[in-house]
């Protein structure tokens, strides 16, 4: 028998769908099933439920609806976002892509499909805290840059990054700016003003899996990625997921109006879990710890521990953590991050990130530090 | 107040998602939320979901699991077929890509923007029946052709189209023959060895919309169109949609379970709909009415009339029906495949598509046939 979650640390891989989101999807999962395009009532329904989802995440960064472009998620919004903008950069002879060295995945990767697609790809170091060098970003974009890519808070140590002096830099040299805020958007304001393009996912903010947003600020001119049927003004062809985006407008405005809250008690939450695992573990470092940071977010190195077998015993207790990306688990390569952060590589693969979230209590916090001591002190034997 | 829509004959738009595979879902909407790329135990559950849902997937088109990729539905599957093959084709000299005229956009519109982007771009001609001239194909055919793309059924007229000689023509010139198999998957058996690359799509299956899947023969090298995390062999980045796929598995499995009783009853009720159009308007053609269809699907062009008011009255009388392709209602322009199949404008710009499903019944086809004797009544006063 497998052993049963019971206590979810991993809010940075995904969230749970909130009950008000579920409620609101339940209808277009049922009778209110019609194609959002077609011309009838029911369609016509199913339209303003897209429309009526569409006006809240635009709210949410302060950008008009007609600058929302609806997705399968943040990773395809990023890369509709680098590749969009680079091909028909190109053209005007632009060839340049700046990206910090701590992206997701999703921005990372694709710029280095591009780097070999005739892009000069430019990977911009962070300090040790994990947060971008400014000063390197700004000698690596020119006049020919395309497009720079920094992330708004990142998704391993949870560090907030410079982007409003990213976005002026990019700007001044005629780039587009564009910034991955799958993860902060949960935890802080955004505003769309400080981004050309901005990246979202419904699953990182209690919403469905398999939608997200690409909000484009007007004027900004992007080469579709996926065609067809014309969808979402030629950006996003596709059949529109009304329930899924039904569900991630419907997550997005319970988390807008939660989050004054949410945060300070999640901070403190975070902040007892920490300080609980530095007093308890002297051979512990706090990634991150020098920078502003998502309130979520701990991701601790504890000297002589490995990640892999911790988490096995963590799943043992029914504890769901992770080691980093959910995306790159598996991987026994150490953390991209974390090595940009200057963590050595026997100490980075023992990293243990810890996320919380709406649901986490004070109870799960204390059963998690007492487990993972006692994995400590079962793998120090 | 809005009408509402009782009679839904507009299957070939989206299907309403069974009850099964809503049941399917559920607790991936709930308790059973994890990311299925994490380690922990209920992230194993899910991921073990989504390769029992793939397996479904790939027992239904004769391919083997590992060769189905799934995607965020129809129109992404045959971007990544186009694109993908169509990128690395070109490394070895190949730029031609041949489409039939009745593609849909997903296939048509990805055929056209990697014309824009120099490849040569072929668009085979089809017969007043709707069927693809497969001389025409063997001649735009040649030892630099990429990829061959041939829906297996068409969406608008139904027409089944000559999908395995197509795939010879391909092979023979050491061409992929890709083939958009989305409208065909609720009604006709396919068979995977027919074609390299199968687009497939769970909304008109049954299933949930934002979910689909391209099947990728072993040995066809595709480049991916959206980088990251590396899901789904590196094909397809992106957090895993757990619940949308565990929905697509169980509406496929649902609907192979009941095809072979479905396809005789629905065929029936088509015919004789079909039938009562012809007996009670003299001036009614059926397009396609020669070739092979799909047991579901019929589309006339009833003489003297228009699309649009016969739809608004239809609506109004609760029926939703369509002229076309979903995709591309609201556009006064008349469909391309009845205009490839030589339908004069002003007739194809009348064209009304009946399209039936599993919940289609005997009263809906004489309500239907009735509202559409009024419609067309009152439009010709």
């Amino acid at each position: 028998m497998q052993p049963r979650t019971t206590i979810y640390l991993d809010y940075a891989a995904t969230s749970p769908l909130w009950p008000e989101a579920r409620a609101a999807m339940a209808p277009y999962l049922d009778d209110r099933f019609a194609n959002a395009s077609s011309v009838y009532a029911a369609a016509r329904e199913a339209r303003k439920a897209v429309e009526e989802a569409r006006e809240i995440v635009a709210a949410a960064v302060g950008a008009r609806p007609d600058e929302v472009v609806f997705t399968s998620g943040g990773t395809e919004a990023d890369n509709i976002a680098l590749q969009g903008v680079a091909v028909r950069a190109r053209n005007e002879g632009r060839d340049g892509i700046v990206v910090s060295a701590i992206e997701h995945h999703a921005v990372l990767d694709t710029a280095r499909w591009l780097g070999k697609n005739g892009f000069r790809v430019t990977e911009v170091p962070v300090d040790t805290g994990g947060v971008l060098d400014v000063d390197a970003l700004a000698g690596a974009v020119d006049r020919k840059t395309a497009v720079v890519s920094v992330m708004y808070a990142n998704n391993e140590v949870g560090t907030i990054q410079p982007v409003g002096r990213c976005a002026e830099i990019a700007r001044a040299a005629g780039a587009r700016f564009h910034t991955d805020a799958v993860q902060a958007l949960p935890w802080l304001a955004l505003d769309s003003a400080d981004a050309d393009l901005i990246a979202l996912a419904a699953h990182k903010v209690g919403g469905p899996k398999g939608v997200g947003a690409l909000v484009v600020r007007r004027g900004v001119g992007v080469e579709p990625l996926v065609h067809g049927g014309g969808q979402e003004r030629g950006l996003r062809s596709g059949t529109y997921n009304v329930a899924g985006i039904v569900g991630f407008g419907a997550a997005v405005q319970s988390t807008i109006a939660a989050r004054e809250q949410l945060v300070p008690r999640v901070r403190a939450l975070r902040d007892r879990l920490q300080d609980a695992l530095l007093r308890r573990f002297p051979g512990v470092t706090v990634n991150g710890a020098r920078a502003e940071r998502l309130p979520n977010n701990v991701n601790v190195c504890i000297a002589g521990i490995e990640s892999e077998p911790l988490l096995l015993l963590l799943d043992a207790a029914g504890i769901a953590a992770s080691s980093g990306s959910a995306c790159q688990s598996g991987a026994a390569e150490a953390s991209h991050v974390l090595t940009a952060m200057g963590v050595p590589k026997e100490r980075a693969l023992g990293a243990l990130r810890l996320t919380l979230g709406r649901d986490t209590t004070e109870a799960d916090v204390e059963t998690a530090v007492d487990e993972i001591a006692a994995g400590v002190k079962r793998l120090r034997r």
